[in-house]
């Protein structure tokens, strides 16, 4: 029988990401009951941290029993009733999910398409919110879209919605805690993010919030909400004041999620995203020396993820089995329509580090040469130093995974 | 900030059951990728235990990202389609938890109920068959309903079933691994259940398996399942052959169910079944000497968890209450119709121990006793000890939380 023992690897796809020895200590915490006053404690002090990260004062802020995807999943089934009107702005994998869940919530869907590696242009969404005017129920967005690593600007299209009297749903899996996003500020009335990216936390939880006008939706619809599991009006009693029992709470994952939390605010929040930003910065200038084009451009890049195509004639899988088995270093392929054609390179919470940048961008050089598409002289990390040394200093993270 | 520090609780609930430390430490190993080569490694080797643990050589035998619920929903939402017809066998909370789940669904529904602690009449079921002959497509049914103890036989309904050409969905989230259980002798088409009961992993998978007719069904739907998340076709592409990214998975979760379940192949199946059978009769003998009268009747008794009529003029919250803060005992009260009037005391898995019961009958009677019900003489625990005398002694666990 084989025995448990994989590989330490470097994070850097698109998460899971890095997870810090606290989490999993964490993680060794002996479980107690899902209705044990003391568990009860812990998930008041969960809340109440969950509500800094997201910069929201939101009764409703939990994490639900699923991945990240069971996070769209409940932003969408809990508002949409069959025939409600949704717009969704798409430009990538996971836009497209939210589309097919409308479509199997029994609503009818607007589609405000951007070309895959640009953002939705306010401009056409506001053309297509004019075209049903008062119709559209929820404006939904995803704010750092993995497959192509795009940052949508919420600002403009949380106005659209508000002007609309659409529900503003954005998708922050990728972006909570590692890209500037306040809840509040921008009004948004439904925000889904999964643990194991920025926040750096093992994968299993979708941190969710919810706005007072949203869960007045949820509570007054006319027909139940088509998932059990993922009903907010009843995950939201156990999670509330009643503690109502409703499933089983992940408690193993709850404690870990706890501690992520704490890492998080530990460190502060505008401190994460300053961090994120200068390693990203740095990175994208080192893969830009390295002759590796971006997708998306400069003013709409994630700072947690870098999207650059594969130079024509290199073997995107072997590369990335390469940088696995011979430097533990996971990156990720293209998916959808960049299938083969992208790279895609995580700087995402504990992953998210100056070390992980010098590393993968001498690790790439290095394959790259291999494969004899340009020569290893140190390039990469040359760009990546003179980007560092043009950034204040001031708490750098030396940290490694 | 308070730091996580929950009491050692000695879990005697309806789960979760406490967890092996193998199994804690099974949830430090690092992550890895949910994509990483090495990781489907580890998912062939888990699904490999999981059809063990079932008795079944079906092909999809896997864990579902969520609670037992989760694969509660899963069960029902990827049979059935809008005006398909299920037949529910109900006598507890969880019967009910379907019946609402298949209304959701946009099922009709066919209800079979028996009185909340007996077990359902395979006759009645027989004859609502015949009112709608050759429509039902899935008759589904509580192995052990924790809600009232019942132990529900399943042999004569998967006869019923098959002869009306339905499904047969059973829930064996309390009974898997506790119970006796063989999926592919009782021609189960669905069967699901929760790790964090017989099985002694944290709460938060649901494994699952299906049969070749069933994943037929489920593959040749006229309309999308309704649930993205618990779609069984993509869900299958995952852990199947292919291999293909639908969500990210639960690594360190993954990593300790894996754990769990060898701990549960170590041990031997017929030997944790029969652990189970000889605790839970020590306890029951126990429980009948205090005075304390079953729920169900001696032929339909789990023998995972014990549900006795609590006493009158006890206060149960107190005498519970009691229990959790002075022996960090967690035992349940009773749901719905029988909130406030009913102790549900589990036996699962690792909590599933001499000690356990022991420790419970006397604590139980001393409390009892300050409640001036009875007179604590140590009567549990000489009843227990002469059913223990009474059977063989190999194999008894002396392992204690």
């Amino acid at each position: 029988m084989m025995t448990l023992e994989p590989p330490q690897r470097i994070l850097m796809g698109p998460g899971p990401s890095n997870v810090d020895y606290r989490v999993y200590r964490a993680l060794t915490t002996p479980i107690v009951g899902h209705m044990d006053p003391e568990f009860m404690k812990i998930m008041d002090g969960v809340e109440a941290r969950l509500r800094s990260v997201f910069r929201t004062a939101n009764a409703v802020t939990i994490p639900v029993s699923g991945t990240g995807s069971a996070g769209m999943e409940a932003a969408l089934v809990n508002f949409l009733e069959p025939g409600d009107l949704a717009l969704i702005c798409t430009g990538g994998v996971f836009a497209d999910r939210m589309c097919d869940i409308v479509e199997r919530a029994g609503a009818r869907l607007i589609k405000v398409a951007a070309e895959w590696g640009r953002a939705v242009d306010p401009d056409e969404v506001q053309a297509a919110l004019r075209e049903a005017p008062g119709a559209v129920k929820l404006l939904a967005v995803v704010h750092g879209e993995t497959s192509t690593g795009v940052l949508q600007p919420l600002e403009p299209l949380g106005r659209l919605a508000r002007e609309a009297g659409a529900l503003f749903v954005v998708d922050a899996v990728a972006t909570l805690a590692g890209a500037p996003l306040d809840v509040d500020a921008l009004a948004i009335d439904f925000c889904y993010s999964g643990s194991q990216k920025c926040l750096s936390c093992p994968p299993g939880l979708a941190p969710i919030t919810l706005s007072a006008r949203a869960n007045e939706v949820v509570c007054s619809r006319r027909t139940k909400v088509q998932s059990w599991y993922l009903d907010l009006s009843m995950v939201e009693k156990y999670w509330g004041r009643e503690r109502t029992y409703h499933h089983t709470a992940p408690i193993s994952m709850i404690y870990a999620f706890d501690e992520a939390l704490r890492l998080v605010l530990e460190e502060g929040l505008e401190a994460r995203w300053e961090r994120h930003a200068r390693n990203m910065a740095a990175l994208l200038a080192g893969l830009e020396a390295l002759g590796l084009q971006s997708l998306p451009p400069a003013s709409v890049r994630m700072p947690t993820l870098a999207a650059v195509l594969t130079p024509q004639g290199v073997d995107d899988a072997a590369i990335r089995s390469r940088l696995l088995s011979r430097y533990n270093i996971e990156i990720a392929g293209g998916l959808g329509k960049f299938r083969g054609k992208l790279w895609r390179i995580g700087l995402m919470g504990n992953s998210c580090t100056e070390c992980n940048v010098l590393l993968v961008l001498a690790a790439l050089e290095t394959l790259l040469d291999e494969q004899g598409v340009i020569k290893a002289e140190g390039k990469g990390v040359a760009a990546a130093q003179r980007a560092y040394a043009a950034k204040p200093q001031a708490g750098r993270s030396a940290q490694t995974p």
